[in-house]
Formats: C-alpha cells, structure tokens, sequence
C-alpha cells in the first residue's frame, strides 16, 4: 500500500518496484487529489483499490479505474486503510495530512509501516510507537537520517550508546548571515543543493525546521532522550548520520543523497535492500565537512533544548508543526518573509499552555486550535 | 598477560591497566631484551610471572624481580605462555618473532587473543585461525582498521558484505613523486604524519606494505577474499575502516588515530569499551578526503592481486614479509635505498616456487629459507 503515491516519495518508490519485477506487488494507491497521476499509476500497477483524499463523485471517474475499489473523502480512509491486505504501508503523505493514515495503518495491523511523513510522529509520537508496539508493527523510518539510524542502533546495546546525531546539509542558504537571510525568495528557498524534493520539505530544509522535526522524529521513533541527540552540519550529505558510543567513537552510513535507498530499505526490510540501482564509491565523494551549527543564525534549532523540560512536549510539538505549516503556506504564497516563519512558529508556541493530548481526536483538535493561533500571528505580520 | 610489554602498544596496553585502577590485572609480561623496562613495569604492576626473549643469567637479574617466577630465552616460552592462568593475552610483539608467542597463546587455550602482531597471521594465517576455531578461542584483531572491521562485520550478515575497506593514511611520502621518493632518508621514513609507532611499522606504513600486510591480515582473520578487500587513502585517519553491503552504502567507524582505542576495545570485549581517557567530537575533525591509490607510485600495492590466484597464498605471504623484514632491516641501517624495499620484495617472491606449509615448524622453515634468499638479493643491491 503506498500512501502518496503521486508525491516525490511515492513516485520513488514507483520506481523501485518498477525496477524490481516480480519481487514487489502494489496493492492500493492513494493519493490526496492528482487524479491524473493516480490513473496512469494504476493502469501501470494494477491496484486493486484507490484511494483519492478530496471527496469526488465517484461515479464520474469509474471508467479511469476499471476493475479497481475506489474510496474517496475523509470518510472512506479508514474502510480504505482496514481493507488492506499488504504486508508494508509507505506513508508519504506530506504535512499533518500524513497523521490519520498512518495511525490507522498501526490500528488495522498493517505489520510494517515505512514511514515517511515525520509530521505524524512529531505530534503524536507517544501514541502512534505505543499503538504500534502493542500491535507488534514494525515502524521502519523512510527518511535518510533515520533510516540509517534504524540500522545503526539495531547492532548496538542501548546502553552503549552516548549520543545520536543527526546531520544537516545547512539547507541553501548554509553560508548566507542573518541579514541576506532577509531577502530570500521563494525560488531560492525551493533550489536544494543536494536533495530533490517537495516544496514544503525543501522550505522546511532552508529554514532548518525540518532537522528539528527531526530530532522530535528521532526521540519518538528511539526513544532517545533530547539531550542525547546532537545535530551536526554535513554540506556533503554522504554521511546520513551518526551514532556515538562509549568508546567515544562515531558509527556512520555513507551514501549518496538519493531517496530510493531508504526506500528501498523499508521495501527490503528485515532483509538488506539489494540496490542494483544507485552505485556508489566512497572515492567518488568530494571532501566531507563537518561544523558545528550555528544557533545565533538560525535560533529555531534551539527548540528541542526548549521543549526539553516542557511538562507538555506534545502539545509544544503539535504547536511547532501547525505553526510552521501555516507559516510555510504563507511564505510560499508570499504572505511573510522567509525569516518570519520562525516568529510565527515562537509567537505560537508561546500560546501552548495545553497539556499532552490524551487521544487522536486531541491531537487533531490541537492542530486546528493552533493552526488558528498561528493565522493570527501571520495575519498580524502582514498588516505591519 | 602481555606479550611485547616495552614496545609502542606494550607501553600504551599498560597505560590504560594503569587508567582503569581495579578493573584488569597484569598476569604476565614479557619483552624480549629490555629487561630495564620490564623492572620498572613489575615493580609497578606486579606480575607474578615474567619473561625475557633473550636466553640471560636469570640468577644475575634476580633481585631486580623479587616475588616473579622469571623465564627466559625460546626454551621457557612456551613453558611460560602454558603455565599461564590470563584471560586475554596482548600480542603485540613486532615482526616475525610474535608468530610462535601468539602460537602458543592459541594451543594453550588463553580463551582471548588480543592480536597486534600482524605478520603472524600473514605468515600462518590458516593455520592460526583454525586452531583458534578448534579451541574457541576468540582472536580480537589490535590494529585500528581491522579492529573497526571487527565490530562492523558482527553487525552485518557475510552475505550482505560486497567488499571490505581498509583506509590508509598514505604514509609521510603520500605526495611525493617516484623520483623524489627515491631520496628519502631513515629519519624522514619514520616521522609519520598521523600516528606514533615503532620503527618497523613506521617503515612499513611508508612503503605502503604494512596496508598489504593488513589486507592478508583481514583476508586470514575475516576469511573474506582478496578480490573483496579494497584500500583507500585516507590521509586523516579518522575513518579507519568501511563495510560495502549490498545496498550500495558503506558503514564506517570515525574516531582520533589512537591505539589505545583498538588496544581499549580488546581488554574491554566482548563489552565496550568505556573509554574515559580520550576525548573526540566529530566537528573537531579535518575535512574527510578519500582517494583510489595509485598503484604506479606504490606498486606494492599490486601484491594482493598477484597472490590472489597463486596455490601457494601461504608461502608467498611468508616470502613477502621475510624479504621485507629483511629490507626494511638494512634500510635502517643505511645498506639500501628506500625505493629498493620492494624490489627486495619481489625478486625473494620470484623465488616462492614452495608449496603451502602444513605447520607451525614449516612455517619457521620457509621463514629462514626466505629470509637467506632475500639476504642475498640485498647484497647484491649493495654491491652495485
């Protein structure tokens, strides 16, 4: 089952199982609205279902999908989802949106989710590990950083181990000061140098949220306490990232900055993904630097030393990501300016009083309240 | 017990004992003549037994080891390694002269060999690690890249495992054409850029033998083929070693070029080791450069290739490091030329026309053998 299929994750994956005939079968397809792209999947794949996130008369697209169930609408996503007979859910569905799906691939017993969307474990973290664990799913991260650290610690004791870190290609803007940072546009935002992604992504690299959401990432999905997650500055992104342990030595992954590998590692898993794809050797890679990052230029990657001693990480959690969502849509729609989006994120969070959500349905409640607190503020930026 | 207690990993084995008050015991040490050394080190460190290789008057050294049972010269060897009681043994003898220490160490059933004595494996390779097989006796490799190699391989199946990577400094000579390598003097063959050794492996680092002697060292103690073992120049040392697998990325361990890190790893397993004594973050390291080697500036370089398909691995890799003990031998003492090393090499392996040695006493045999061919073929450099 591959949820997102038409975005720059799921059409990776596409590629992998089209490289890989006969070893991979694709079994559902969703996709939140690119009908098109969802037509020419399924004819290429044959999914016995689909499912298309807008909720559309269903009727006026059947012939595009013959001899295929479609579901459609918020409604029909849990049918969808429980219907699954799949051994694996890649859930590659950006932002939020990401949230439900996965957690009804854990609660209907899909036995491996790969899990691309961060988002979900950001904000619902505790829930979605302890649901998984107690249903025996195996939660394979699809995130290059992560996907290496899954192997990293899996021949590792825990006890071993001192810290993990994570490492950052410092976004486009790795060498701009503070005040150039001011003058960004979008299209610069966009213009990764290393890693080809989506929009909100490649944004969220610029600004460096998407290495905090990362170590939120990483303590949910380890259970490694904050302040034994370190971030470190990598240009190169040949090194995915580290483990130290108590000899004082690093354990790495080094490999180049291609998405299908960690795909294919979720794909392959518990096996070793067999890549006859991507080559790689390691004299090929340009020289490999690594830095201390610099929190005075960019101050959001203080938020898990912030967030640390929270009584409510969870809420602050879900408050960092609706912020940060909103404040992206509004940059992309050239509302703020680029280095604004970490005011609407700080302002946010200085509104979450909230305790931890109990529950899912809390944990989407809280997203719409501070979806709303994050409005005001952008709003109260564009009037200035 | 440790075997080569005055030498380079000797000294540094005994300053970690001495770092981690309470947690080892010295058994037994030995050296093999420099008894001032060893006076020191028992007074220290207390061993009940002692051993000197050289065959002295031990009534004459007797009050300078009150309390010590006191062997000395080939005759108690094996009567002093049988006798002992140690869990691990360090062999970290140089050269030729630690094959038969950590020979005996193995049929003795100490049940751990710390081996920093490569030459004994490349000599009696097969024959050494059978019988540690036969034994169960766990062979824990002191060299920094195989002791890396050591902790990747047991976190990865061998079918997984497409090649195995030894990094190599390079040596002080890395940038120096053939022509001026031709020039180099003693004292500048054993400053080392990267790491401080004894005077044979400082030569061999040089020449770029002891990365051969490393890649038979890894083929004996991994049972891994020639063809899967490759070297790149690395001129930082902090990767010490990698792992391919089969997707197409390598795993590697960084850390600060430090033998008490390998030495560490060897007294602490099958623990980690809690290294307290130094300190290493990966931000403090120099840009990581790696390099395909240049097998027309160092031609030694072709040797694993060359043996790799001969009947006879075990004679030649014996013909190999007799002939370069040899030369490296009279280089020091200014009889040949740097440059001529490995001419020495090659004319003494032309004459390799033996069969495999079928045990330890026909190893010692080839040795001498070897070793007179090569006397010779350095005579005839000096004559010239």
């Amino acid at each position: 089952m591959l949820l997102g299929s038409s975005g720059s994750i799921g059409r990776s994956a596409l590629s992998l199982v089209r490289h890989y005939p006969g070893l991979f079968r694709i079994e559902s397809l969703a996709v939140n609205r690119n009908i098109k792209a969802l037509g020419q999947q399924a004819e290429e794949f044959g999914p016995g279902r689909v499912f298309i996130g807008e909720d559309i008369n269903k009727d006026k697209i059947k012939q595009s999908f013959p001899d295929t169930d479609v579901f459609s609408g918020e409604r029909d996503l849990e049918e969808f989802i429980a219907g699954s007979t799949a051994d694996i859910a890649i859930s590659s569905i950006s932002g939020f949106a990401g949230l439900m799906p996965t957690y009804y691939c854990i609660k209907n017993n899909i036995p491996k989710i790969g899990l691309a969307n961060k988002e979900s474990l950001v904000c619902a973290g505790r829930i979605l590990m302890e649901s998984a664990a107690e249903n025996s799913i195996t939660v394979i991260p699809v995130d290059s950083e992560h996907s290496t650290l899954f192997k990293l610690l899996s021949g590792h004791k825990p006890s071993d181990i001192k810290k993990i870190v994570l490492t950052a290609s410092g976004g486009p803007f790795l060498t701009m000061s503070r005040k150039e940072l001011k003058e960004v546009t979008v299209s610069q935002a966009l213009n990764h140098p290393r890693w080809k992604m989506g929009r909100k992504i490649s944004i969220d690299s610029a600004t460096m949220v998407n290495k905090v959401l990362e170590v939120i990432e990483a303590h949910y999905l380890f259970g490694m306490p904050f302040e034994k997650i370190d971030i470190v500055i990598h240009p190169q992104s040949i090194v995915h990232s580290f483990i130290k342990t108590k000899s004082n030595t690093y354990f790495a992954e080094l490999g180049p900055a291609d998405m299908r590998i960690p795909i294919g590692n979720a794909l392959f898993y518990p096996r070793d993904f067999e890549n006859s794809i991507i080559e790689f050797d390691i004299w090929d890679a340009e020289p490999l630097v690594f830095e201390k990052p610099s929190p005075e230029r960019f101050p959001i990657l203080s938020y898990p030393s912030y967030v640390m001693d929270s009584a409510n990480k969870q809420a602050c959690n879900i408050a960092f990501n609706a912020s940060n969502e909103e404040a992206v849509d509004a940059f992309l729609n050239g509302l703020i300016p680029f280095v604004r989006i970490e005011d609407v994120i700080f302002s946010t969070l200085d509104t979450a009083g909230e305790k931890d959500p109990a529950s899912i349905e809390e944990v989407l409640e809280y997203d719409i309240l501070f979806r709303q607190r994050a409005k005001k503020i952008i709003q109260g930026i564009c009037k200035k």
